[in-house]
């Protein structure tokens, strides 16, 4: 498990960034994930459940941005994926950059299926910049409430799929999911839902389901 | 309850406006509160109670900044509380300017004792950028999970006070209360913790103590 930093990569052109690392990878049949969420929202139990739960199945490679530390990284490690810690020097964001050279730092990546990027947490930054990623999904999590979507509107209409989790802790407060999915799909019509307790493993199946649909369309187009 | 957008005031002469400001309230004899957190961490519930909890001892002006919504504005008013909705223009923090035309909307606001900027709803960029208050108060909650300190250093770094919320919820989440206090206090020394719900009211007493008795250190200066 490596640690590098990359808060000094940003560059102006990351569109063009993002659209050539995108294609890179559409070419090596590999999926690029960013997975986005505010901070403790359960982006790492989300994906430590997923590569169990698709062992055998999905070849994982995992790139956990953070400012600091290195405990996300050794979590995911520990479970067998190929696994890089990510500094980002500060940074409030990965951009196409950054993640291009966190994919260098993760060595042949080629034989993974799936590259998750776990962005820093965040609902604001992360949701401004293309990360060079095929889908964007982000996590809100049962906790943080139902009213997200009308204060983080453009984190909402940049993803791909929402997924609601920490459902098992509902009965702890008032969640409104009903609500929070007519929120989210008054900014943007055509987010996939999915909600999920990475604890008891209710929801996952949809979750890896729509994961492994997207690979398998990546592979044919 | 009005709106006004704050976004365009950023200056690059931050640290000397936040200086500025700081002293004028200091004069006027009125507490600014910089709050901040996470999304979802109960920064409004938190304030909601503390002012029912302080009704008749002590007049609250809250400046609710957030990238769009006004829904926390309105519970705030709600309380009979002097309140403005901040909006920021998609900027994923406030700086002292901002603060600054965030006061002069908030008419009047001589006639509250303490002051308190709800800052966007993000445990990174806030943490960087001096308002112009006396005291910075975060707030980590239990599903959050008691690693963010090894995350998120600069906010807990920064913060005079770290208020540990929804504890009522401990139950249903491993959080573990001596390694988070351990882990700010080895960024922090200095820093006040205080666990409370805002729910069952368990933890309030302590938490408005701290905050009456700033006041008073405030106008005895």
């Amino acid at each position: 498990m490596r640690v590098i930093n990359v808060g000094r990569y940003v560059t102006e052109s990351n569109d063009r960034d993002a659209e050539a690392l995108r294609a890179v990878l559409r070419e090596k049949g590999v999926l690029l994930i960013n997975l986005m969420s505010a901070p403790g929202s359960g982006k790492t139990t989300l994906l430590s459940r997923t590569i169990r739960d698709l062992k055998g199945q999905v070849r994982f490679g995992v790139m956990e941005a953070d400012i600091a530390s290195e405990v996300d990284a050794e979590q995911i490690a520990a479970l067998g994926a190929k696994a890089i810690q990510v500094h980002t020097d500060g940074m409030c964001h990965m951009d196409a950059g950054m993640t291009g050279a966190a994919l260098s730092a993760l060595d042949d990546y080629t034989d993974c299926d799936i590259l998750v990027l776990e962005n820093v947490g965040n609902l604001i930054c992360p949701a401004e910049y293309d990360t060079g990623a095929h889908r964007r999904v982000m996590i809100l999590s049962v906790p943080e409430g139902d009213d997200k979507p009308l204060k983080y509107p453009l984190m909402f209409r940049e993803s791909d799929v929402l997924i609601v989790s920490k459902t098992d802790a509902a009965p702890y407060f008032s969640f409104d999911f009903k609500a929070c999915c007519e929120r989210a799909r008054s900014l943007n019509p055509e987010i996939r839902i999915f909600p999920v307790s990475a604890k008891t493993g209710e929801g996952m199946e949809a979750w890896e389901a729509w994961l492994t649909e997207e690979l398998n369309r990546l592979r044919r187009a």
